[in-house]
């Protein structure tokens, strides 16, 4: 027989090599073990120009509602050049109580836990538990994810697959298990600040025009009020400067332009317009007739999203006290996640291991946290489809 | 017999491409007619690891005092690459009453005025005129003026040299003959400010630190107030940065560090040393305990230097009122010259030609300039040798 502990399915999946855009094998071992167990299953490879083929997955088993998709990746990304691991990054190797390998927590062992609660379910239960179990995962979550989620959701949408909720297996907490589930995330969008001005030499200012003081004025300016105070589930938006980029070698010489890119990270309060717009008065007031400057502001396609705190929310947050004795804390923080894309398809939370080690030397997960990984994932199997 | 016209002698030097480190023939040249008029001529090359080797040249007529220099360069900057001008760069062609070639005022026609008066003032007189004019001249004004006026102003101090007075004869004038002496400029320093702070992710802004509102800060508080509202002589002291680099292209991490360059022209309230401290107080008062930051002041081999009106700039604004009917104006703007470096053997000023068109394509200078800067420089020499 095989081993359905989650420990030897991280293993495997730790031992295929897939880091971004390489299946390594890792999608081909999951693939036959949900088909084993009765899934039906699809491997898609999407394409486009200047990206690299990615292989996906989707398998279901069920053809009745309610349809509950468990959704992951399970690409990685690199070990890091002339990192020194302790163990090596693809042994799957265990020690001291933990096991080691790019991807133990990020998400492979997410993926492990899902997989190996639901082998566990369909044994209790068979496999007419009353609705319908689908995984939805990618090879293209750590790489520019445009051969990955978004058209694996397009491709299900078309052929008519219809999903009612979401569990994303991202690590979500921080140090312990339990602390958090993510209902949403702040949206990100990026700015180009351009002051134009006139070149010239150092000796004669009133022949040129420098453009840096103008740029220092327009970049305080953004920066001198908070945007927004938070909202009920998320916290300020935040605008950071990432650059301020001129380029001029020469000491003796008053550059023609300056640039600054920024970042915000903005909540529920905004939209990529509001907050665009928002932004351009702020320069413009700042700016008055004295500062020449243009701003280009990148389509985003991760505006903020939120998950309202439901019936779902609570059937995982209960799930998760049962199992750790922590009520989760609701969290929107951090960085963006395939679930930018999967909330337009069904409500969506995430919730997985502890991030602490991810994209990190000696990334590893507690074998303990494995195993109440997969007793809580089994915890919400069992509630979402009530025998 | 030789042509001794300016146009003559202009023409010969222009001829000659002596385009930054190249002599070109151009000193030859001037030895050549400095001998022939009973100079003893004295031909320099100097050296210095990284830069390369310089050709200048020291010429004297007479023994006794007083000494007056004649000072000058006879490189050039490039013509500019695929610049396209109306007549050869080192054709020294004349149409429609200019003379054409690059340093046709910047400045082988300033020289070529200085021979020329010099030449006409000893057939005159002959070589008893009660006194010594001495030639003093470089071909790395134009470049890393390292192995040029310096070393040879070392070189004549070596060997017993004094000088009087020297008159340096860069061009002066922004738009008509006779407009404006320089007697003097402001000094300049560089320094580069650098903020430290600390990389991290733009969605977890309170794990890092970033350095660019810091910079933002600092570097505004520097600009915010004037650093002195100027002096008898002198402009009002500048600040310009010139550039700010962080060279962050991922506009999802805040980045590690910030730096910004400035240069200051200064005037005669400051030395390098005291606008440092300046500097630096402005900058450690904006800082406060928030804000990492380190100064590099680069060390200056421009302090601000003033030759205060006397006798001797009566002597030559004289001259030029006398020819031109203005009386030019003290001036002590623009960029820097050798004059920096002559300051330190004898008082210096400068008075030359008309500069609009200096490092530009289709350099020129009207032959009317060149017969009135001659008959100037003509007075110059009668007036400070009085038979
Ligand atoms: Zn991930
Ligand atoms: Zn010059």
């Amino acid at each position: 027989m095989f081993d359905h502990t989650p420990l030897a399915l991280a293993q495997a999946l730790i031992r295929c090599p897939s880091v971004t855009p390489e299946e390594g094998g890792a999608l081909s071992f999951l693939a036959d073990r949900l088909a084993r167990a009765g899934f039906s299953v699809e491997r898609l490879v999407f394409s486009e120009a200047d990206t690299p083929d990615i292989q996906n997955l989707y398998a279901r088993i069920g053809t009745a509602g309610p349809v509950l998709v468990l959704a992951g990746h399970t690409d990685v990304v690199p070990p890091g050049e002339g990192a020194t691991w302790t163990h090596g990054p693809f042994s799957g190797a265990v020690a001291d109580g933990f096991l080691y390998g790019r991807g133990a927590v990020d998400m492979k062992g997410g993926i492990a836990c899902m997989l190996a609660a639901t082998l566990a379910f369909l044994d209790r239960r068979g496999p007419d538990f009353g609705g319908s179990i689908a995984f939805l995962v990618t090879g293209d979550e750590e790489g520019p994810a445009v051969n990955g989620t978004v058209k694996l959701l397009d491709w299900a949408k078309g052929r008519g697959e219809r999903f009612d909720h979401c569990l994303l297996g991202e690590p979500t907490n921080p140090e312990t298990l339990g602390e958090m589930i993510k209902i949403g995330r702040r949206g990100s969008l990026t700015g180009r600040i351009t002051v134009h001005g006139r070149q010239g030499h150092v000796a004669y200012p009133h022949r040129a025009e420098n453009p840096i003081p103008g740029l220092l004025r327009l970049a305080s300016a953004l920066i001198a009020d908070p945007l927004d105070g938070g909202t009920a589930h998320f916290d300020a938006s935040n605008l950071e400067f990432t650059t301020i980029d001129v380029g001029n070698p020469a000491t003796n010489v008053i550059p023609a332009s300056a640039k600054a890119v920024f970042n915000v990270r903005f909540n529920d309060d905004w939209t990529a317009e509001t907050l665009g717009a928002e932004i351009r008065r702020r320069l413009e007031a700042a700016a008055g007739n004295a500062v020449r400057f243009s701003l280009d502001l990148q389509p985003s396609n991760a505006p903020a999203f939120l998950t309202q705190p439901d019936a779902f929310v609570d059937l995982v947050a209960d799930a998760i006290e049962a199992e750790t004795g922590r009520r989760p804390a609701l969290s929107t923080t951090g960085g963006t996640s395939d679930a930018r894309f999967i909330k337009d398809a069904c409500p969506v939370i995430e919730f997985g291991l502890v991030g602490r080690t991810m994209h990190e030397t000696d990334e590893r997960v507690a074998l303990a946290d494995l195993e109440r990984l997969t007793a809580i994932y089994g915890r919400v199997l069992d509630a979402y489809f009530p025998s």
